[in-house]
Order: C-alpha cells, then structure tokens, then sequence
C-alpha cells in the first residue's frame, strides 16, 4: 500500500481502466438545482432516488452535478449534458419565486419546442418533459415527497417509452433492465463477512455483488444487468443461494424488510407473545417493536427499568442481587426477563442492562458493557454479554439490534 | 402562478438573475467519485458536510458533481474544476483496489508536482494536498467518518493558510467568513412560522433567514457573511432578538440543541423527577428523553402500556373509564398520566394513547389521533388532544415531539 502511494508521480493511467462497459445502453445525467444544496443546508437525496431508479431500468449515469440558483451556470450545465447524455433530468427551481429559475433557462434554451406538463399530486409545482433533438429534459420538482411519485408515476413511463424509439442492432445499443436484492445480515462483522463471501464480491458485470457496513448490521447487494427481467432475477437468486449457503443463520432479511418486522413475522406465526424489560436502551427496543403494524398482537409491556427500585419494584429483581453483582450484570438481566414475563404472563420475557454512556463506566465494567437476557417458559434462560463501541445513541441502537436478533434466533 | 407557466415559451431570462454577488472570495469545487455513488446506493452527504463547512469559512461553492470510477470522466471533470475555482476537492477513490483511481488521474494531470500528503488518524488511507498553478488540488477519502475529522483536524488550516497568499485589494476578493445560527421551533406549522417572520425571509446578503420545515419542526438558519466573526455574531443576534420577539414560546433551542435536551436541561434545573407511560409511541418517548446523557438524574420510570390490561394493572386505568370511553380518550389519558406519577412518586407523570394506524382508526376516532396528558402534584392535569398525519413512523414521532413540548412548556 505505501509503496502505491510513494511512486504516485510516476504511475500512468492503466489502459484497463479505458476498456468500455460490456454493454451499451441509454444515459441519462442528473442536475440539481439550489443554493441551499451548494451551502449543505440540505443533503442532496433526489439524485441517489433517481439514480438508483434510473439503474433499476438500465439507464446508466455518468455524472451528476449541483448547480445554484444562477441562470448562466444552469445553462451552461445543461448545455453540457445534453451533449454527452440522452436524457438530462433536473431536480429543483420550479417554483414561483424569484429564485426559481429552472423553466426560464430552459424556455432560453429550447426556444419554441413543445412541452409536456406533468401533474403534481402532492405539490401545486407541475414537472415538465421535453422532446428536443432526440434527447429528453425533464424538469422535475426539488422537496422529495413531490419527486418520487412523480418519477415513479409518470416519469418512468415516458422514459421507457422514449427507449422503445432506441434504434437497437445498429449503434450497438439494446434494451437492458438492472435488478438489485439487498440481503441484510445481522450479528456478523463487515470483515467476517467480506471473508466468508470474497469470491463473490469480485465478480464483475453483467452480475455484481457490493458489501455495505452499517450501524449493527451488513448489507450484501447484487445487482444484475440482463436482457429481460426474469434473466436478472435468475442471475441473482444463484448468487442469493451461494450468500445463504455461508451466512444463512445471520440473514434476516432482503431490500425493504427490517429486523424488527423479521422478529414480528415470526411472534406472529408461532403465535408467541413478548414483553421486555429495558435499561440502558431506554425505550428504544420496545419502540422498534412497536414500530411494525400489527405488533399489539404479540407485544404485551415493554418496561423502562432505568432505576434500581423500578428494577427491583417492576420486574421483580431481588435487591440483594443488585447489591452483590451491580445493576449492569448477568444475573440483574436474567432476573429481569424472567420477571417481566411471569409479571404479564407473556410467553417470552427479554431484558437488557448495560451503560451507554458517555459517562458511568468503570475499568470493570466500561461504556458499551451491554447484558441481554431472554427468558422462556420451560427453558433455560439464555445470557449474552456483549461489548458495544460508539456514542450513546450508536450504543442503544446496537443493544437493540442484538436484543431483536437473540429473539428471531430463539423462537 | 399558471399564467407564468403558460408564457414559459415567451420567457426571458431577466437581467436581475445575472446580478453579481456582492462580496467575491475564493471559490471551491468538490467533485465525489464512486460508481456507488452514480448507482444510488449510497447518498452523499460527503457533499454537503465539506459545501457547509466551507460556506462558513467564507469560500464560496458555485459547482459539485459526481462522477463514477472512470478516469476519463474523471480527468475532464477536474480540468473543468480547476478551470473555474480556487480549490478543487475530490472525495473518494483513494483506495488501494483497481477501482481507486483519483491518485493516478490526478498524477496524470499535475505530472511532477510536490504532494503533501496529510495522515489519516481513522483509517489506512490518507489525503492528499496539491498546490498546481495558483490553485490547490485536495483529495479526501470517501467514508464520512474519515473525511470529517480530516477535513477539520488538517484540510481546513491548509485552505486558510492558502487564503492569506491571495491578492485582496487587486481584484476585489478579501477575506470574508460566514457564520450561521439555526432556530428550532416546535408547535407551529410552517406557514404560521413563515407568516411571523415574513420580512426577514426576504432579506438579502450578506445577512439571510431561510426556512426549513421538517418533521415536527421548522427551523430558521441565520446566515451571516462578515469581515470577522465579530460582526458576522453580531448581525445574527439583532435577526435572533427579532425572530425571538414573535415565536420565543415556540423555539426550543439553537444549532445542535434537541427538544430532549432542553426538557432534561429544565427538569434537572427544577430538580423535578418525571415518569412516563405510552401507548401508541410505543416507548420511543422514553428512549428520546433517555438519550440524553444523564437522564437516569430525572427519569425514574417509562410504561409501554400497548395493551388494556397493562393500562389497569400498570398505570391505575380504571377499566370501566375504558369501558365508557374507549382506550385513545381524553380520560384515559388523564388517568394514565396521574397513575404512572403516583406508583413511583415522581414530580410529573406524562401519558400518551392514540392510534398510529395505518389499522385501527374509525370515522370517529381516525388514524393520527393522539391524547397527551401531564400530570403535576397539586395541579389540575393538562390533557391535548392531536391529529397527525403521515407513516406509522411519522404518527409516533411527531406524538413524542408534542409530548416533549407539553413538558417543556409545564415545568
């Protein structure tokens, strides 16, 4: 690695990095248009929605650019898309003020060429489409929740009825889809799994696979570029096959499933009920419970124990337990779940003490010391002790995630 | 409106939008680079983080784009960057695979330029600075949580350094810092916010309000570019002293200040303690009152209350009060609050119940309608009654944020 960087003055470019996409298609170039994005008021979420819609359809993207709210810099970013891209899509500036310039700089651009309008039914702002010299503009609204069911409604009809006009054999072009599945993995490090799946994330086009850390929990996406649609999901169901057949106890899920929703689908199927006592999470394992429609079902009392009488008073923990082994330990969590459960009579007790932090910790028992206990009728009770990093908030979240995950595991 | 919409075709660009900026100063352009980026799988916030950290030290961003793991693209990108700014910044790509090409299409472009290379305390990677013919070229790794601390420890003492060497009086550029200010409102739409301060959005540089409405809250940002932080400091408290005049009930705090942070700021003030029993939130109240850092000072005790029996057996609900009036009521509310604060002897007792849908509402009692009660020793219990809108997800939060509130402003 330091050897890279100490011959940097003498490397050229490599000639492979030169070699063209596999395959051809239409390309389309993203411009947002505000000031308040050049200030980083706000975060620009319109272009990572439209590419990875305009992905999804096989349009690829090749640059995406901000530009503020200046008639000259628009125009001359549009300019320059429209002469590398087949569809330039602007986001912003649609508005009625004086600081909405969009249609005044593409009316100077386009001069009398006709235009569709396109309704807005969250908004007042209409989007716009224009047909102009075998390319497309279209001009769509800045707040997001206008946006996305205006692309998702209109806009990607007109597009894919803009690529049915593509002449195909001829410039090499041809009609491709992506299709893309997240599978999202829980409990495991970033670098246990980039080890278990290696060979997979070094394939390369037409069917991918990318690693993607987050907050407690990976996520692995294949995406896959094929001629039609059955094609792609064909390509990335043999991919999900070999995934699972590595990681398959840690995965809870795929793209929009959560792992509080995993944990429902279960409670709900086994017809078991749940009620949990919490320390240091606060809240945050219940509320996450809560979180999923239908959950009044299955989740009986969540219990915010965040001092020792509530402990002791509410899920039954006995005082000499807590004056031996401390708040934060074992045997407090195991009593907590058990007490919580038999309090209400639930089918599964579950309990988390631990220290979030930023202050409290000891050399003993640090910040992130984290125990969670889950507690079921008939069985031996089950103790996990786990050590967080991070901020407050990053330590609760975690705990939840472990709490959520010892439960889909144990039922 | 639809008369503008109408003569889009007639439209000019009208001279005013050409009207320089009053003050010039050095200006940037960041370039991110990342095929995940162009694919939509990750947003850039990269973008946002360095355009607001340099808007505040004065430099001006007129240009970001994004551009995919190609050199080509890349190259071009870059010499049309340095063309038309100060400074260039490039995020991303700095890695060791075959897929990190910014340091050898950058060696490309400057040839035998000295680098300095500036160390990466969070990761392997480090950055890199180029002063390149009056203009200075900085390459920052892409993970946010190594560019940030990066960018702050070392990039922003070089961009300065850099601006001491720039030629003031000569061509109109001087040195000039923006500082900003942000009021947080809670309890009033929009709208309302908009109407009351009015004549402030409308002000001009170099002192300006924006607007920024999101979830359960609407922000002011007061921005003010200066000759020094003195001045700058100075122009925003006389717009906060207006702004404050209007809405001061209404503003919880400025900048980084949480609602939750204030309530346990004023409650540690008073030395009064607070429990809480939720129903529709699902305990998400508590988890926000507890995420803040010595919360277990005032929090004694959190009730998730989902189902009826829990309401009776846990906060005192007299169940033929249920019984008469429904479980999401005024009076069962009242009685949740006053239950929770008398079981364990806190100074406030706060209570929620409502339905955060999307099941369970009636043409009586719809979706979003949420009652929250505050219970205080020897004063007679205060109880609202809300109607929400939105996701599951939304209903819950905006009904924390009101829970907050109601607390704040009773304590």
């Amino acid at each position: 690695l330091l050897l890279i960087y100490k011959d940097v003055k003498n490397l050229k470019i490599v000639a492979k990095y030169f070699k063209k996409s596999i395959m051809d298609s239409m390309n389309a170039e993203i411009i947002s248009i505000g000031t308040e994005l050049l200030l980083g008021h706000i975060v620009n979420t319109n272009t990572a929605f439209l590419s990875q819609k305009l992905a999804e359809s096989g349009i690829d993207v090749y640059h995406t650019s901000v530009v503020g709210d200046n008639p000259q810099r628009l125009t001359a970013a549009v300019k320059q898309a429209l002469a590398r891209a087949d569809i330039v899509i602007t986001t912003g500036g649609l508005g009625p003020t004086v600081d909405d310039i969009t249609i005044e700089t593409i009316a100077e651009l386009i001069g009398k060429t006709p235009i569709r309008w396109i309704k807005n039914h969250v908004g007042t702002v209409p989007g716009l489409v224009i047909d102009w010299k075998e390319k497309m503009i279209i001009c769509l609204p800045g707040p997001p929740r206008e946006l996305e069911p205006m692309f998702e409604n209109a806009i990607i009809q007109c597009i894919s009825r803009a690529r049915l006009n593509v002449p195909y054999a001829g410039d090499g072009r041809g009609s491709w889809i992506i299709k893309s599945r997240t599978i999202k993995i829980t409990g495991l490090a970033e670098s246990v799994v980039n080890r278990a799946v290696k060979d997979l994330l070094e394939l390369k086009p037409p069917t991918t696979v990318g690693i993607y850390a987050k907050l407690g929990q990976v996520e692995l996406k294949i995406m896959s570029k094929a001629k039609n649609e059955k094609l792609a999901l064909a390509a990335i169901g043999k991919i999900e096959k070999k995934i699972r057949a590595k990681l398959n106890n840690f995965i809870f899920g795929c793209d929009n499933e959560t792992l509080e929703g995993a944990v429902g689908k279960i409670l709900t199927t086994k017809r078991q009920t749940i009620a949990v006592a919490e320390s240091c999470t606060g809240g945050l394992l219940s509320s996450r419970i809560t979180d999923v429609s239908g959950s009044s079902k299955y989740f009986i009392m969540g219990l915010v124990a965040y001092s020792n009488p509530v402990k002791i008073a509410g899920s039954g923990v006995d005082i000499k337990i807590i004056m031996k082994y401390g708040a934060v330990s074992q045997q407090v969590a195991r009593q907590m779940a058990k007490g919580i459960r038999t309090l209400v009579g639930a089918d599964i007790g579950l309990a988390i003490t631990g220290i979030a932090g930023p202050t409290g910790g000891t050399k003993r028992k640090p910040v992130g010391l984290v125990y969670i206990a889950l507690d079921k009728k008939g069985r031996t009770p089950l103790v996990k002790e786990f050590r967080f990093k991070g901020s407050r908030e990053e330590i609760k979240f975690q705990a939840s995630q472990a709490a959520l995950d010892l439960i889909r595991k144990n039922i």
